[in-house]
């Protein structure tokens, strides 16, 4: 995508999706909330009763190749489908070590060695996911990952998960909280 | 460098940098302004007057690689040499088609081809650069770059720039502006 597209996380008193668990998985964690709202423009004023709020851009591709490119191309799926009624917002921060890392020791050990791209190709189309970068906003995390399933699928996603944090990169995680969400129908969402 | 580094450029009536000139290079221009501050902390009340103000955050590496590194690291010097009163800031903003490249498309035009990289070290360490990064920040531009030298290195900034500017990787470029500027002695710096 050419364009930066600016999103917001709040986790608050409203929203179309339910918060159903928020769990540290390493350092600090964040105060649970009820309810979270997506906010796709910078500057808005905080919807109410909001515990955290959490920014990022989803911008051009960090790591993956050309070739790596088509074949996600050609095999993931969009946000917003109709099935996908399960959703995890998974915040990361990454240690000193990782960042003081040259471009290609980073990609080496995010693909040649932890093989981030092709794990996560296995999970496809039936997990979608969008990557939300924050560090350069100055935020608490370095990275948003948004993932979106059917409840059918839960189990894959807890699989992928699994994997990812037993691979040499997540060696490199110095904070993560996995906020996991349920879409509310749109009778629920009014029920505020 | 582990820690990213914030810094918003600000063009106005104060500032310990004089502004020389202000030239498009492609794309708008910026209005004129007096005098350069850089203030290296987010969300600072402006300084007066201001004209523009243009913020980044120098961080971690997007195409140099380890070998590149050690090399750049032997050779740069820093930022601050009391000899190097001559300085310029240079806003660019890249075309859509150069974000939507894959990373290894990007660094194969910065590096490859254009040798981005081994132009810079042939004006080592007479030049000093600093990169800020301001894409995700939402700003007008994509990067602002930072040059310190001292008087007699004058024609050898231009050529560095002219030959950066006659590379593949440059017809990318969908604006820059060129700032020039000269640091104040303290006794100049105070009358305002």
């Amino acid at each position: 995508m050419s364009s930066s597209q600016f999103a917001r996380f709040v986790g608050g008193d409203v929203g179309d999706w339910a918060i159903e668990r928020t769990a540290p998985v390493r350092g600090d964690g964040l105060p649970p909330a009820a309810r979270l709202s997506i906010v796709e423009a910078r500057g808005r004023e905080e919807p109410l009763g909001v515990r955290w709020a959490l920014s990022g851009v989803a911008g051009h591709l960090r790591y993956v190749n050309a070739a790596e490119r088509a074949i996600l191309g050609a095999r993931q799926e969009g946000l917003g489908r109709r099935e996908a009624t399960r959703a995890a917002l998974i915040p990361i921060r990454k240690t000193a070590a990782w960042w003081d890392l040259a471009q290609d020791e980073r990609r080496y050990i995010f693909e040649e060695r932890s093989r981030h791209i092709r794990i996560g190709l296995e999970y496809l189309p039936s997990i979608a996911r969008r990557l939300y970068h924050c560090r350069d906003l100055g935020e608490a995390f370095d990275f948003l990952t948004w993932f979106e399933y059917a409840p059918q699928h839960a189990a894959a996603f807890e699989e992928l998960v699994g994997r990812l944090r037993e691979t040499e990169e997540w060696s490199y995680t110095e904070r993560e909280v996995d906020i996991r969400l349920r879409r509310l129908d749109p009778a629920e969402a009014r029920e505020d």
